[in-house]
């Protein structure tokens, strides 16, 4: 039995994929809280692991080579926990493979900071700003759109098969009320979307520390340690 | 003497990384310029590539199994050439490999989206909005103190050695003063940033389609297509 993966996370999108993850290719994990609404990101601990101070991070005592390892970044966990357990979840042909990759950058660089900006400027800032809380409603749904023609032609987003391109994208896509998005319009989605949820590794992933899980409220002390100086201060 | 790889492209950051790795591996290219401030990215020819109507894309005539292959996502385009080419800029050694894509991922999902978002506010949004700029500015400097801390400990991103990594960062990191940064706050960048400008691969990736280049100013009709009605009604 190997030693158990640290997971340094939280029950965010971010944190979902990586518990998620585990759950579908079943190697051993413990669970870390990093409660970023109390600051415990800029633990000396945890910058020691990601100078980021983002969750998930992760730490294998049996990494490459058989030492301990650290790595961050969702997208970088899913690849290295793919690979670790030669798992399909990063398809072995090639030209799905990197269609399965492309979907994750879609994920990392489109679906995550878009959405999370328009979390930002509709639910938690203090300030309410319609031009910024327009752009990115606007850009969520363009998002959705593009995952809808693209599951109106595939039945997940590398291909035929699940893989960590759907795991990637489905903790963004739960939850669409907090976005104030309807699922009925984007029917490829839609079905993608409870194909995914009905699986029993993602209802465990979800699961992690849900009791902990945002319920769209933010404390002014949660806010400045979120958005304000703090995280800026931080050296 | 393999086809050469169409390279659908315009001279920004992400375009960029694509134009160096090139340059870099030594494959041979074709440029198909889309002219983003014409929308030229709303093209059928284009969304038959990419439904997210984003640049880079390429088209490989010699993709997996010999057969025609498109791609889009800057970061998967770095992975699939360095791969093609059995290219070190991916690194071989596993820890070293993960280190890569994890930064490869930082900045897909931080440094990338987030400079786009301080761009959009600070010098292409016609309202001025004081909290968004401030929230971006102090987003741009906190990702820069992180690559410092970063390159204060590595030579390079991933490693002792040049990588897909620092290819994706550099271009956000050159025109500083696109984003009122001064690189000399931040010594460790600086120095990365000056080797990488010296090399002249990157040289020549910079200089592809630069007459084109966006110099900070922007119509009322290139705003309309970059961020008006135009991109989300397409389908």
């Amino acid at each position: 039995m190997p030693a158990p993966i640290e997971v340094w996370t939280w029950p965010t999108p971010n944190g979902h994929k990586v518990h998620i993850m585990l759950e579908e290719i079943g190697l051993p994990y413990t669970i870390v809280p990093v409660a970023i609404g109390k600051g415990e990101q800029f633990r000396p601990e945890f910058l020691a692991i990601t100078p980021n101070h983002r969750i998930p991070a992760i730490v294998d005592p049996g990494g490459p080579g058989g030492e301990r390892f650290s790595l961050f970044e969702s997208g970088a966990i899913l690849i290295y926990l793919a690979e670790k357990a030669a798992s399909d979840l990063l398809p072995k042909d090639p030209a799905t493979r990197y269609r399965c990759l492309q979907w994750v950058m879609f994920q990392m660089g489109g679906v995550g900071p878009m959405f999370g900006q328009y979390n930002h400027f509709a639910n938690y800032a203090a300030e309410k700003l319609p031009y910024a809380i327009e752009r990115y409603t606007n850009e969520v749904a363009r998002l959705h759109r593009v995952l809808d023609k693209r599951l109106g032609e595939s039945a997940y987003l590398a291909g035929p098969d699940y893989s960590i391109a759907d795991i990637a994208t489905f903790p963004w896509i739960r939850n669409p009320d907090r976005r104030n998005v309807d699922l009925g319009q984007y029917p490829n989605v839609k079905r993608w979307h409870d194909a995914i949820a009905a699986r029993p590794a993602v209802q465990r992933g979800v699961a992690v520390l849900a009791e902990n899980q945002r319920r769209g409220t933010m404390t002014d002390a949660e806010r400045e340690i979120m958005f304000g100086k703090t995280q800026f201060a931080v050296r």
